[in-house]
């Protein structure tokens, strides 16, 4: 189990939100490093607020990652490593995935912060 | 493995999205009946447009359903029986909740729909 936090702490809306549902393909074929080096590139990123990950034993995942803006989201998409990442999921990780980026307006929890 | 579609089939943006990531306390304690049955009463909600759900061993999970509008939701959030669950959620299922409120702009995926 990994030893991250797994509620990203966010702050006050509004901001952005990247929701990645994805299908995974059999076995690792190098995935599990590429994830957490993928993790650890974003939270460098300007603009990067925290994320959050879920997958079950069916293999279906949903990451959400958390953005102050849509420019630090296109800036996150064309990162060169990070394109280099997304051929590979296109073509060896996931089966089927869909990207869905959402502004986020009101946000609340227990217990509160 | 339930024979429910993993991913939600939502139509062109813009639509609402509604996070919920949660821990879960150990046991069932009638959470698993409880989940099935708000699904499919979600589903039978004015304005519900899908739901996707992942949980991993670790008790960490994400939820995202998919709505019209905030209306749509508000009225969800207010449904008696629902209601029942969130208190029920609060008291017992749940260590920590977030909800997160969000207007999808933009989706796209592969295979393309």
């Amino acid at each position: 189990m990994s030893t991250a936090p797994a509620f990203a702490i966010t702050p006050e809306p509004p901001y952005y939100a990247v929701i990645f549902s994805s299908l995974r393909t059999e076995g690792d074929n190098g995935y599990g490093n590429m994830a957490e080096r993928m993790v650890a590139l974003a939270a460098e990123q300007s603009g990067f607020l925290g994320i959050e990950s879920a997958r079950g034993v069916n293999g279906f995942g949903i990451t959400v990652s958390y953005w102050a803006s849509p420019e630090s989201i296109a800036a996150w998409k064309a990162d060169v490593e990070h394109c280099a990442a997304q051929e590979m999921g296109k073509r060896a990780w996931y089966e089927h995935y869909e990207i869905r980026v959402a502004k986020v307006e009101r946000a609340y929890g227990e217990p509160a912060a």
